[in-house]
């Protein structure tokens, strides 16, 4: 994978622009569950070349909410927070999976963006459409009741995994959608008396997936 | 109000492109509770020059939710959103106060924008305020604890002093509940926008003692 892979406008940067970027970045590993970025660390931007990142956001007593997920050739721009002043708020960025990333160190990137247009209207898009799915979230959190929300994330699961037999403890679930564990697991029950799914010991087996999408909405 | 004062990065655009921006750029007038862009409609950008103007997002059942408000001097950039292509959601924007907005048209400020790093850069900083607007409405819907800890503070505060205006600084407020300043100044000024006090220099005036009582819980 190439920096032009990542960067649609990666063509239209001066020569001596790719240089400075292509210089300085590095790849790195992170094995699954590795927290990458917290609060107001400024890695860099990271380029996903594999891998799943998750974005999220801890309350004071350590619940949690995933914001976003972030694939292969995915920007992750919000570990390279520094960049931007008005970028007040803090979020966790952790490996999902096993992932390997390219690191554009945030001061070596500022310096090219702050003077090519085409980068700071690219590095736009990203930020906008990072709002985007954090405005989904708002709209999902205040509109969506948890069946619903758990309903669309069990499919999603199914999606990224490839398959309907998930491995995902109820904690986990929790964890994504900002709930206790005990909520999922008294609604999972639910869905499998409704036949939604099936629940064994450490999986989740979709087991009627119209149904799940009906009520997913 | 010069268009220096919406954007402090206005000198080092060339001539012709203040010019682009100023001839295109014309004032309106919009009474009090004036909707002036929903969803994805595309009227400009909006440099705010009195009144205040309120965002929010609304459900399928007509439910809303304020998602940030802008006042003098505030730049408005989701009424623009047809500007960049990732941004894919609905938010509407309506006056609170009687306002006077200048208008920047989007498909103007968009070409000015393509081929300016400092507008392109400035615009990046705006979405990043906008962003850390909704980042910490999240975490108020989610967590939702230090409006109640806040809430209980000022009470106490009022209680020990006997008198319903305090006269303490943000910052000690902060220093007393562990929380930074700014968290702090953004939740008094959120209570005020609510009524519950009246912010003035040095001053804080609990204006809603019943309703601070019911929000310290």
């Amino acid at each position: 994978m190439d920096f032009a892979d990542f960067f649609p406008i990666w063509s239209t940067l001066t020569e001596n622009e790719r240089d400075i970027i292509s210089r300085a970045a590095f790849d790195r590993k992170f094995p699954k569950d590795t927290v990458l970025s917290r609060g107001t660390e400024c890695t860099g931007l990271l380029l996903i070349r594999s891998g799943q990142i998750r974005a999220y956001t801890t309350s004071e007593e350590g619940k949690e909410i995933t914001l976003y997920r972030l694939f292969e050739r995915d920007i992750c721009l919000f570990s390279a927070s520094c960049m931007l002043n008005s970028m007040q708020f803090e979020i966790t960025l952790a490996t999902e999976k096993d992932s390997v990333v390219t690191v554009i160190p945030a001061e070596i990137y500022k310096t090219v963006m702050t003077a090519s247009a085409p980068l700071a209207n690219f590095t736009n898009e990203i930020m906008a459409s990072r709002f985007s799915d954090v405005m989904w979230l708002i709209e999902q959190i205040m509109w969506k009741s948890l069946d619903k929300r758990l309903a669309s994330f069990l499919l999603e699961e199914a999606a990224i995994e490839g398959g309907n037999t998930l491995k995902i403890t109820h904690e986990i679930i929790g964890n994504h959608l900002g709930s206790p564990r005990e909520v999922v697991t008294r609604m999972l029950r639910y869905f499998a008396s409704e036949g939604l799914v099936k629940l064994a010991r450490g999986t989740i087996e979709i087991a009627d997936e119209t149904g799940l999408r009906a009520l997913a909405g």
